[in-house]
């Protein structure tokens, strides 16, 4: 089987010995997601890196009180930043997103392999454009560049968030880059457009509604 | 729809007034595949080419009299030859063609993403190596890299299929993208290890085995 | 003498084994052209495709029904995409047909080191920027790329065949490239504005004009 | 004056309206440090992810235990990452703590303009190269790499901590690019081998010995 | 220290043994400037090349006469030429120029790490994205980039100083890299903003104000 | 006609107006080789620097005393130098000088196109891997490769010639770029194995053995 069989290139605690408050996040991903994403696996390697990771991501991914994004879109940029620097986990794990919360399993095709063949609107292409020039030649960033955001309606804040999480999964592509991350299997048959997985996906609904942090998954 | 909703940038003929042999192929596909895909419809605006592009499609990809490599390896060079340059049609099509023909479909994302992250063997990673620069620095090849294809187990006869077929997906790749081609949808949703199609795949054996050449199909 | 004397790094048949059809096509190249392209040499390891690629190869290049390119137009994208891919066996052997072609020394000259420097008209310039973008980052060519050829005077039917042709020298350069084939060093010679070679000139405007397959030529 | 007086491209709030945390915290960058770092600044627009950021910067940068990479290993990470982008305010701001960590005003040069031409030892000339590839092409990391990093001494722990920061800095990086942040003016002047700024120095060895969260400083 | 204690990777001679004019002119600069460069040393292993780089170079650099950009623009050019090149030697010899010339610390790093986060004016701008063009590349560069320099005020004179100067440090930075010579480690601390080496910078403005040929210095 | 009628896109003096020592040696230039050089043209618009720059090129080009180089590795080294840069100029008038030293029309083409697939020998293949390098990565050039360089035979003076030359073709590369300098037409029909230019030849073989500064050309 040609995916590695190994969850990444260093050795991994027993999650028994893990801490309680650890082992309860990972309970909660494995009832609600029905999986433990493997990025937060790598994180328990250093516990509290796995705090402040999965809090960073869930207040940049999953907030909806301050950031204008729609999730969609955020996962989007995911998707694109990922296709740029080719991470294969992040590709996997948040292409599967993008299929689940657009329910649309083309758009997690044409964002993985090349954004500009779809056929999106105004406001994603721009959006999309950022986050790729951002990723692959940030050094040429410029007032046109924010001036074309703004003209697909992107205000100052939104500015924040755009440029925030394309600019953190050049961290997350990295770090699961450096260290040979694989994804977990079952992302590869998630919403396909064959079977719906039903119980996921509500599942994921009444984790965000309930706006609990703990509820909050990380895919890093 | 992300996906745009049309076949290519180009004005397409009826099929209804196409010759008799186009046709016939066109309708053998849909026997087949259970599609017709949409490379031969670009192609209707053609005959002749249609006709010709066919014929070294399927010499290419279906022979198994003097090619040596396996089909699979022929997909599997399509597909990274087509992620190094990011096409969306080819990705898609034959991402599918892998997951059919390995059964596995994580190697079809694996390849789609980055084959490098994927558990090969040294002989498959020896092609892979060679089809990515050959598309990425051609110019830079050398006898270095065709003695690492035949430290891998190449002889002369597979060096000419594999360079024949990698650079073939770099034709192929962007006929596709300078037309702007979109693959067909139903692509995305077959062989994800959900359902398994299997009309389809027993159709592809027979029609192999048939060995005619009308039962051949091209993905291009 | 630094051009290696191989044709290629594989090895070749023996002409005199060769199967009628092939001895008589490279004859009547030998008879018209005064000598047989070595591209030509390499595929005679492989008969089938030996008939496909020139069937290929001669429907593109030399058709003057369908394609409303010039001939010199079509050879000017030949040297440019191999110019992007820095393709040595192309460079020499499409910089001889386009100098022959157009009767100018210059302009093969030009369009081998950087088109751009060319004093070209609208036409010429936006169908090899087309060809070079298409080459060089196939996965950006998009809508604003084909208007500008549009805009340039070419119709849907000239986008099918620019593309065709500067996506085909994406494949033989690769070819040429993998294989390290080697061009006839008759190429260097000839159409330097020193010596007219009228005979290899008129020969190839009849064969063109006779319209026969059998007396088409492969350059590739 | 050619540094652009503006802090970012984003209003940010009044001081005097921030949580009192926040005040604590900056007024105590003040203090120790004798500035508050502008990215500091930029985050307070965003007080819940001021919070995490600083957590996530000061475990990376600033964490004694854990970590078995130096400090000044740490921050010439974040320059050499910060080169290869080329982020204006990361050179600056790491530069500058090159320069206070190792006592030598050159080597804060060498690794803002290419760390290839310092005289480094074989372990940080490692750690180094594989940042440059980590940032630069990700998608090539590999075994090989991995493999390099533990000839030059490295363990599986020191490999995520590398990694960690690595990519970490691909993070800040953008961010200060998307949003076009300007360092704060003291640093330029800093430990340029002139003047000592003892108290700074001073300061920030006190702060770290005593090891309380407030008193770390964040320089992303 | 991490900078290597070599001027350059060959040998080079007794500054005992040099002819009277090359000693001469080292003592000049000794006096003027209170170093000799390097680079000058690297080049009195090649007593007449000595000769024709200082030539070259001051005619380029300190006329006053014929060119009419001023010295701080020439540096400057040098500088972003140098950074895109990545030279060490090059970028602290004329970051220190620039920080001397415009008594602006901060242009110096703005240059040297990325012009485009620099509050540049019109002129500015638009010089120094050409010298980025024409160095990075220059098979593009083309009417359009000229027409964007005369837009900014520069004529057919400025056209061709401010090829001559960004084409030149091309060569110097190459110089310096293929033979790693190490700059004087002086730079590092002159103009900082901390202290002003009143007696560099007088001795300079006389040394250019008495136009004479000897006391012009090298900085390559 | 293709080539554009203009020498450069500067304005250039008219020759009877130009000193008597820039005429004496365009006329030398015009008796000995039968052409005056269009670079040579374009630097009469600055007389100063028209004296440096043919100075600096004979030094560099011509001289047998000091560089062991021979002619012909000096302008092997242009050719490919102006083969990365794509520079028309340089590629024409230096892809002659090899034709004419060498006595071999294909070499020329062969370094033009892609020196790679020339069968070149150690010394010279180790050389040209080198001025690419120092051409197309310069920060990258290290100690490794300056000592591939020396395994190939050449010594630490080899390595400054080698290294002068190649840097110096990365300037005037962009001089002609940047001014968009045309060459002489006649260049592209000499020494093509068709007629054998005797004359020229045997000019150039007496200008070099008079050993005469006036009787040196520039050709860059």
């Amino acid at each position: 089987m040609p995916q590695p069989c190994h969850i990444a290139k260093i050795p991994l605690p027993d999650p028994a010995t893990l801490d309680d408050d650890i082992k309860d996040y990972l309970a909660l991903c494995q009832e609600k997601l029905g999986l433990v994403p493997n990025v937060l696996k790598v994180y328990t390697a250093r516990p509290p890196k796995f705090r402040t990771f999965t809090r960073f991501y869930n207040e940049m991914m999953l907030d909806e009180e301050t950031c204008r994004l729609t999730k969609l879109e955020r996962e989007m940029i995911a998707v694109v930043v990922s296709a740029a620097n080719r991470c294969y986990y992040c590709l996997v794990a948040h292409g599967q997103a993008v299929r689940e919360l657009s329910g649309d399993p083309e758009l997690g095709e044409l964002l993985m392999t090349n954004y500009r063949a779809a056929g999106l609107g105004r406001r994603a292409r721009a959006m999309l454009d950022y986050a790729w020039k951002l990723t692959t030649r940030p050094h040429e960033v410029g007032d046109g560049d924010r001036a074309a955001l703004q003209a697909a309606g992107f205000d100052d804040r939104d500015l924040f968030d755009v440029t925030d999480v394309a600019a953190f999964f050049n961290y997350t592509n990295r770090m699961m880059q450096g260290l040979d991350v694989m994804p977990n299997a079952e992302y590869h048959r998630m919403n396909r457009g064959v079977d719906q997985e039903p119980a996921s996906a509500a599942a994921r609904a009444s984790a965000s509604a309930a706006g609990s942090r703990k509820s909050r998954k990380a895919r890093a």
